[in-house]
């Protein structure tokens, strides 16, 4: 079994990928029984789509991918700690696990401002463990924001 | 100005358009300066899909029509209380206000378990009334679950 730096390594060059197009720098994989079955990264701004988080667009290519909205067992990997919605999207997916790297203490909804993964009264729970490559993560959105000032 | 109801029904005639596919009758219509400028429903089953939400797919189209993510001075209406993925979903898309019909004990996110539109923590904030023609909104949805037994 891989560990999770190994994936968040490729989720970290889905960010790069976003930040050569200008997007924020954050990006995203979905794993199962350890093969990663979808990667994406950030398009809000290039897709005129405020859904097109890294996360959603994961979720979505992965359930393409199997044919079914239910991600039974999947971990995802993600550079930045998921927001309402994307915390909601990993519940209704039925992702098993979460793994981020940076901390986003304003709109994190996993483990900074809200707990949706861990709620007993959704229909689902998943885990989740943050810090993941965390510095790396973070400073390549440090990076992109001190250029765009 | 049009009342929330003349909005709800249009609504509600998008859940029945869920229904008619077997799925759980939910819909939303998004209005801009008193039009609606996008109208969906669930279509999670059909579409493989577990963002494909009424809410998610109706900013999807928004966002589409205007080529913006940024839906400012929008209204949603929907007719049961959105989930965690869906309030955030729109408060990414800077949604003004969201009126929905029944209210969500479980998963509701704008009142019943989460009040993710009103944190001040976020990016944004949106107004919301519940309760928009609540019965019909509610009885479409217990009429289906009853028929699914």
């Amino acid at each position: 079994m891989k560990k999770p730096e190994f994936y968040m390594k490729k989720a970290i060059k889905q960010a790069y990928k976003a930040e050569s197009i200008g997007e924020v720098p954050i990006g995203a994989v979905i794993v199962l029984d350890g093969k990663v079955i979808a990667s994406a990264y950030n398009k809000r701004n290039s897709s005129h789509d405020a859904t097109s988080h890294a996360e959603i667009l994961a979720i979505k290519k992965a359930c393409k991918k199997l044919g079914d909205w239910r991600l039974d067992g999947a971990e995802m990997y993600v550079t930045l700690e998921p927001c309402p919605m994307c915390a909601g999207a990993i519940i209704n997916a039925r992702i098993k696990k979460v793994y981020f790297g940076a901390y986003e203490k304003k709109s994190g909804a996993v483990m900074s401002n809200y707990r949706i993964l861990f709620s007993g009264s959704l229909n689902h729970k998943a885990d989740a463990e943050g810090g993941i490559l965390e510095k790396e993560c973070s400073s390549i959105l440090k990076k992109f924001f001190s250029e765009k000032r």
